[in-house]
């Protein structure tokens, strides 16, 4: 199969970008016969964007409670929704909801970190998108399972799904330091070792988790995940808000990938990661939504705004994070964070979008990163390409029912 | 003429809304015929956001210069351009631009502060929107007019426009207590007097314009402009970024409107407004976006889901400006500063807007408030009513040709 974009926009003039099966054949100015052409005149194209932390199926609690001290939103909100609601079909409505919402907005790739994966395995392989699986792995009882059960879990789906799908690895999903054992870390470590499997762990997220972990182990807690050998360049770790120097040049030594997840940090108040500081010592920084019940949305063109914005004013100083660079953190470090060759150029997967800027608020551009960054939103996402197979046209989801969904989701919350 | 919104929700609830002329004339259940049905299934109404300060002409700069020091960029972008580029036309098309983006962003009124603003007033009038246009006032030389011809400029705008069109009220627009003299501030603020004026001024917007003025006046800047008699609840100020508890005091004291600007703010690194402070101390609070060229779009759904997030964060507090206060500061609070007679509620002027919740980010809804800060865009916005006018409807603006002026932005900017 063969997919012609033609008259896109392309560092700064029209171009033309052919596809051949999964990946970029040719860009430049392509003549000759091809299966299908798709007219981009007046659209922008960008690489795919990869949301590198969000709990999927949690779309389904967006905006269920807002506004509360931490304490109260998870124990008296959250954690008892959860424990009461979710379930398999739960989960697979809330993930083809993720899905729809992720594509409407120009996300290509994400990492997931839940429960009951194998019902949003299926939820994305249904929706053509690039997924990294992993089932949600706590010390104590979930939703899912009871408490010690949790290794066996991800072990079962891991074996059940490695290698089915091309686009969507199964990956493995340690919740957090404070919530399991260093037992079970090495454990997790050792399946990552075996199966060559990428891992998402929320660190230091809140200053109270830091408190508890040193507590406990006499060490903050990057140092003390370096001290047991959990930490790898197959590591992404959401938030890292409480981080010090010592820990900042660990993580730098290590190669994890921070997943900044600014908007969820701010909404729940949890704090500002230092990631200039992380920027300067070389640290790998991606960008995440975190799940929908703090943001309350999937956008990562609002995560790059936010993300742009904040360092800005938290520095006073407004030549930190420029668009150049939030740009690549939504996507080429992502990339290199998760070994995907993915990118603008000939011979790399086709995970493209294109962004139209026949819009009021996108007239006049001098700039095109600029204006993904400051001026765009997900709604202006016109088509969505993953591995060569367009999910999205004219922003109509081909892989989806959007209608069927929505009332879907508006059932099961009912 | 009779405008009857049917199965529109509101308040948790479909309802009917009907508009007779420029007004709300019922809600709930209402039968019979009337002029003109818009069936508003699966959408939700809201009163009309305000958009409490822009340079409205400035949409054709957006982008033009980002991520630099904020000398630099006004010094070596911003003010050489509108010296070489600002005339009629110019600011015409900006202004045509502006409210076409305002418009399919949900804003039905704005408040304006820039040159040649008789350009301005026939783009608004043609939009149908609501405003309050100032001429830009200071004392040295501008693109508009030489030094020492401001007051004489604004006199003369304001004779030509006062009373032409009910929508839209010439006001004064005094540029900054740092460039302007207390003689220009005090003909301001008799002329204020004089005409019923309202007024936009910005303070305190950095550091250096403080240290400027207490050099200059021994006074801090609110401190200085209270000293000479020039505030009043007329005044809308904006930014209010470096302010003490005194000029706090003073503000709420003396009835002054706040428009908060934050993500410009954030995006020139010029601090975060001690907001909450003012909130606590009851100052009248509402948003703006500031000029395009600072931000770099005009949706007021991402000023407030920013400047809920922004002070959470900043104050480490997630119970701090909760939805329905930001929702507020976009509606109620800037009525109650200008005047205007606008809410949901029979007797109002019918400035509202429909809501299109058919979307996946907005799959379920729990709470109306939490959906418009945390996951709406400006992009959801589907129909804008302004005085009993439709202007915008199935996001199609009625008064305006779009295509055409996206042309002529693009052609102007050459």
């Amino acid at each position: 199969m063969e997919i012609l974009i033609k008259n896109c926009i392309f560092k700064g003039k029209e171009q033309s970008i052919l596809i051949e099966n999964n990946k970029i054949k040719g860009i430049g100015k392509i003549k000759g016969e091809h299966d299908y052409v798709i007219d981009a005149k007046n659209k922008a194209v960008m690489a795919g964007i990869v949301n590198t932390h969000t709990h999927l199926a949690m779309t389904l609690l967006r905006g269920i409670a807002d506004d509360l001290p931490l304490d109260e939103w998870l124990n008296n909100h959250i954690w008892p929704y959860e424990r009461e609601h979710l379930n398999p079909e739960f989960c697979h409505v809330g993930s083809l909801l993720g899905c729809l919402e992720m594509l409407k907005s120009g996300t290509t790739c994400f990492f997931d970190l839940y429960f009951f994966e194998e019902s949003t395995f299926k939820a994305v392989e249904k929706s053509g998108m690039r997924g990294f699986l992993s089932q949600g792995i706590l010390d104590f009882p979930t939703p899912e399972y009871e408490a010690g059960e949790a290794i066996r879990t991800a072990k079962k789906f891991i074996e059940k799904f490695k290698g089915k799908n091309e686009r969507i690895k199964p990956a493995l999903g340690p919740h957090a330091p404070h919530t399991c054992s260093s037992e079970t870390l090495i454990a997790v470590r050792n399946l990552a070792n075996k199966h060559n499997l990428k891992i998402n762990i929320h660190i230091s997220e809140t200053r109270d988790e830091v408190k508890r972990i040193i507590e406990k182990t006499g060490m903050r807690p990057v140092e003390y995940l370096n001290e047991i050998g959990f930490l790898g360049d197959d590591v992404t770790a959401a938030h890292c808000v409480w981080l010090n120097d010592n820990e900042i040049k660990i993580l730098k030594e290590k190669g994890v990938c921070v997943s900044h997840n600014q908007v969820s940090n701010m909404k729940l108040a949890s704090g500002i990661a230092p990631i200039t500081k992380m920027i300067d010592a070389g640290v790998n920084i991606t960008l995440g939504t975190d799940g929908c019940a703090s943001n309350n949305n999937l956008d990562m063109f609002e995560e790059m705004k936010t993300a742009a914005l904040l360092h800005k004013v938290s520095n006073l100083d407004p030549t930190k994070m420029p668009a150049k660079k939030v740009v690549e953190m939504a996507t080429t470090n992502a990339y290199q964070a998760l070994d995907l060759n993915c990118g603008i150029e000939e011979g790399k997967l086709a995970d493209l979008i294109l962004i139209d800027l026949k819009k009021p608020h996108l007239t006049p551009m001098y700039n095109f990163n600029s204006h993904v960054v400051y001026s765009a939103k997900g709604s202006d996402v016109d088509t969505v390409i993953v591995g060569g197979e367009i999910l999205m046209e004219n922003r109509e989801v081909k892989t989806l029912d959007e209608e069927e969904i929505l009332e879907k989701a508006k059932e099961i919350v009912k």
